[in-house]
């Protein structure tokens, strides 16, 4: 009868711990809350794994490259467009390394620190790339040490182009890309993934073909996991060098590099780096367009499609490597037509998550960062243990001070000019300042004609889920109650809901109505009359700049807002309202008045005192309803604190 | 305007840890998990702090006093008066020491293993006495620090009296109450609350009430937290008694001890022991009745009622202390007359809480212990830390072994002859079986006329909930599915609901249906088949007595089933479907059909063997029916699995 089942072991209660290793160390930490993981398995693998799922249920994948970029806004664009690219689901990313541009600094426009961002910020699993010819091995060695303490896990382990022309080979020097692979198993055994290049028409250097098939079969039993193979332009080429591979006994996944033809000038450039020929009958459709970029791409993309399918047609090829050089719109375009750009609309949490490896298990955070998340990322990067749900116990770590806002991944999107524009040239009162608030909530635009499509407390457009809110919300703006975040109530929707739901399906999501907003002391001082009357349903925090502050919260616990109820498993509380950290965020976010706003004026400017004026004197209230199956209170509360002023 | 609030703190995040040192160091711990502990603040108070937030709060309390059984069942007996009287919320019980009667030891009879019972078993805030006369500095030591072990705070020091006639004081020894209390505030410091005793009429053996008075003082300044006082019969002695402690300077809580006369003989006994004076006007009374218990009785009530009544009136007095004498009538009546006697129907959680130090932050155990709490304490109390959510992984301590059934805590309140009565005196067949459990479901007698109040799972009767799901479970256990544990599932009740509420008003609490019983190989394949239909919604561990184990939970992750959702607070997920401690579980539960139930035969017989034949045959399955907000479909997985098999 036990046959017949799909789920058998044996087990005896008498071995104490059977069962447990299977979790792995580092989830089975002492702290007995539940970890997000659980949820999404994928999120605890390391890539070869996340690759060899991917191969096993046959789900097609696809993978991007960048490279750094030259200077700092050039940084912010990038980040964005991670963000934007993350949408269609990479397996990874990855990120090239140039030894001419200090590709292991602290620079924003570095490898490691654009790597660096894409992990922890963009929660990407990214490869970052590193050549070893012409350097040290205590260059090298560092700059793992330091790749592997920012959380990244990859390596993509390359010669790189020897410095000047009579280089030779350094005895006990890392001449080839297999020192470099067999110098990480030594010094960091199997911490990371190790990627290696292959060159299905033979590397330009190497004597033959087949000599170069035997540096890459060297490379994988040096402790290669995977190759993703260097651009080549017809299906058969990959196909051939894929059966050559396994021929000579490569097992490991091989991946090809796709280089979507996106114009004449970056194609020459290329070709001329990699040493490739480019055949005839692709020259011949390039030649005479060469000079209508967009009819290049369009034949790049057709020709790129074609291509792919014919390689997943093969039934070989289960994941598309792709040469994006930086750019978005072709590279989305055949992933599009291949149909393996899958936006999914669930979240496995309600906010973006960090793919750094310590935080794996982070499974709560405070509401207040929802909509900056890569501040709060980096305000906690120092933080060792994660999940931490108790911000106010001496034993939680402090919040890191944010005084950098004009780091490039925390940067706004926007220039000057167009804040200017959003925010107003010139204010001529608090009004103004309402003004503002209520076209970011509406969409329309202001009076001068611009959309107000960010905010200094939100860089993107509202909210899907704000947008349920959106009615109400007009309303108080424009009265003066500045809201900065807000979710309602929901009562259980299921987790596949398309605009509340998140985690996997099956389950059920609930959220207690919050509210967030800025407001002058004379509504504070009504509002807290009228609180009184809600004094067991509502919790509220009111704190001023200087941090007077004013709570009903019972000692200093958290209150989850944000909950999660799942098949098997146990509940998950992904966002709280936690009174210790609200003083931490409100240092953050009366600064963004100034840092943000107040700064693009004038000093002493009428505009400027304006916004100093607001920021010395306004406070920050988050309103809680904790009747989650009852209607959400806290407009009737607002409603009522218009009512006494009248 | 900031004036107008109650609660105003000025704080600064930029002092990092603000707020988070009142939780307490034994809060503070690395697990972020949310503990109960917030749901009920007294939980985690000292008993002279829990006093202190009475007599703050006006609140009337009363304690009761206990002296140690002779025999193993008087053990027994006494436990679970101990918690019938839990039901009246005493604010803490204590139990005497008799140095002849060897109370330090292990034996189930001693005063330190009936505290342990009562703190650790029954979840009772316990006072433990101890005398000192005649004994060693080493041994009294040796006591308390195994009373600190077994989880007991708090001590009545106590001279004892002195063996032999020609007791003479000891240099350096312990001659006095004072010197236990200063030996244990010098070894211990602040750990143990320290009670001692108050003579309203003076000691019998102090030189005059003015020298007594002086010693009490000398006890308090030694570091005693509050004084009980001996018994006295008119409440104008101890309202002198508290006036004259208070004017030279004693201000601790002073607790009257109330005796209310309970017959003549126990009278007369406590008389000579105390070597006090029963006042002419009582003598008077009982006399005349000395041999009408009953009448005796009533009086002793009435008497204790009007002086409480006088005490409690007088606003001296915040607690009443009773002398049971061990019995339980009289008391219950007196503070059911006086309405301090509070039942409350609501709980601080869904199963019984235990009252040792250690685990005063548990707040989540296996719901398969529900009906055997003091089992699961017995099983868990190596633990070294609590809450402990996660059994499964490798860090989790494993439970200890139940081999000791017949542990007097452990055991069945009824006798062997009763046990047969309701459970069979002679079986006949699997069928036998099946009617021992409908029998315990319906309420109805057995077809010998008695009724099932016990299983060999579940000493009580069926719980209130439980009696929600009554029709079905009688059909079910008719037809071989034996049920032994079982909830309904709840979308979310207020936490006040008195059937299925806990926690603390305001909240809701919600459930997932949860089904537990044995049942045979041939039922076992066929709902293995019917399962595949309910394979996303139902999670199912089916496991016989040898381990052989088939499940479909995820991961071996503990499965929530019972959560509340409190203002302000995390969510609260006491009870849990735990995979792994469901094979330690699954030992003991099979165990229960020999240990209890199959040893009340004779070796070889017939209902002996049938009892063997469950055991070694039959499977204990467990279903969880993951959609709450529906109708609850393990019913119709039961009904789906016999209509397959017809």
């Amino acid at each position: 009868m036990v046959n017949e089942t799909q789920h058998t072991c044996s087990a005896s209660s008498s071995s104490k711990s059977d069962g447990g290793s299977s979790s792995g160390s580092e989830s089975s930490k002492d702290s007995s809350r539940c970890s997000t993981p659980v949820l999404d398995a994928e999120r605890h693998e390391r890539l070869r794994e996340k690759m060899r799922r991917r191969q096993d249920s046959g789900d097609r994948w696809f993978s991007l490259e960048f490279f750094p970029p030259r200077t700092a806004n050039g940084a912010v664009n990038l980040i964005s467009r991670f963000d934007r690219m993350a949408a269609g689901g990479p397996l990874f990313i990855d990120v090239t390394w140039h030894p001419a541009g200090d590709p292991g600094s602290d620079k924003e426009t570095s490898s490691m620190i654009i790597a660096n961002t894409a992990v922890n910020y963009c929660g990407l699993e990214t490869i970052l790339h590193m050549t070893c010819c012409n350097q040290t091995k205590d260059d090298i060695t560092g700059h793992l040490q330091k790749a592997k303490k920012l959380g990244l896990k990859n390596i993509m382990a390359l010669r790189g182009d020897p410095v000047g022309e009579e280089w030779e080979e350094e005895v006990h020097g890392f001449n080839y890309a297999v020192d470099l692979v067999k110098h990480i198993r030594n010094e960091f055994d199997d911490y990371f993934d190790i990627c290696v290049a292959g060159y299905p028409t033979g590397h330009p250097e190497a004597e033959s073909y087949e000599a170069d098939l035997k540096y890459l079969k060297e490379k994988v039993l040096a402790g290669a996991d995977f190759i993703i193979t260097q651009l080549f332009f017809r299906s058969e080429t990959f196909l051939k060098f894929m059966k050559d591979c396994q021929d000579i006994g490569i097992t490991c996944p091989i991946i090809p590099g796709i280089f979507p033809i996106q114009g004449y000038h970056s194609l020459r450039q290329l070709v001329k780096l990699s040493k490739l020929e480019v055949p005839q009958e692709i020259k011949d459709v390039i030649e005479p367009i060469k000079d209508n970029d967009a009819a290049i791409r369009n034949y790049g993309v057709e020709l790129a499609v074609s291509m792919c399918r014919e390689l997943l047609d093969s039934g070989m090829v289960h994941g598309l490597h792709f040469y994006t050089l930086n750019r978005e719109v072709a590279t989305t375009e055949v992933l599009k037509r291949l149909g393996i750009w899958k936006e999914d609309p669930r979240r496995p949490l309600p906010w973006a998550v960090s793919a750094h490896p310590k935080r794996r298990v982070e499974d709560v955070r405070p509401i207040f960062w929802a909509s900056r998340p890569k501040s709060y990322i980096y305000r906690t990067q120092e933080w060792d243990d994660f999940p931490n749900g108790r911000w106010g116990n001496s034993s939680s770590p402090a919040f890191g001070e944010l005084k950098d806002y004009y780091l490039f991944y925390l940067k706004s999107k926007s220039a000057r000019e167009d804040l200017l524009k959003m925010w107003g040239e010139e204010l001529t009162g608090e009004e103004s300042v309402f003004e503002v608030f209520t076209c970011y909530i509406t969409g329309e635009p202001n009076k001068n004609g611009h959309k107000v499509t960010c905010m200094p407390w939100n860089d993107d457009p509202l909210a899907t889920e704000t947008n349920l809110l959106k009615e109400q919300l007009e309303k108080v703006n424009r009265r003066g109650i500045l809201t900065i975040n807000s979710q309602p109530n929901i009562n259980g929707k299921p987790s596949t809901d398309p605009i509340v739901g998140w985690g996997p399906s099956g389950g059920y999501v609930f959220q207690k109505a919050y509210l967030e907003f800025f407001t002058s002391n004379e509504i504070v001082t009504a509002l807290l009359k009228v609180l009184k009357k809600y004094e067991s349903r509502v919790n509220y925090h009111i704190v001023n700049v200087k941090g007077q502050n004013i709570t009903n919260a019972p000692d200093l616990q958290p209150n989850a807002v944000t909950w999660g109820i799942f098949p098997g498993r146990e509940i998950i509380q992904p966002t709280v309202v936690d009174p210790v950290s609200f003083l931490y965020w409100k240092d953050e976010a009366f600064a963004l008045w100034i840092e943000q706003w107040a700064k693009l004026y004038e000093e002493e400017s009428p505009s400027r005192m304006i916004i100093q004026y607001i920021h010395d004197n306004y406070y920050l209230v988050n309103l809680v309803d904790n009747d989650f199956p009852l209607e959400n209170c806290l407009w009737q509360v607002v409603d009522d604190t218009f009512e006494l002023l009248n």
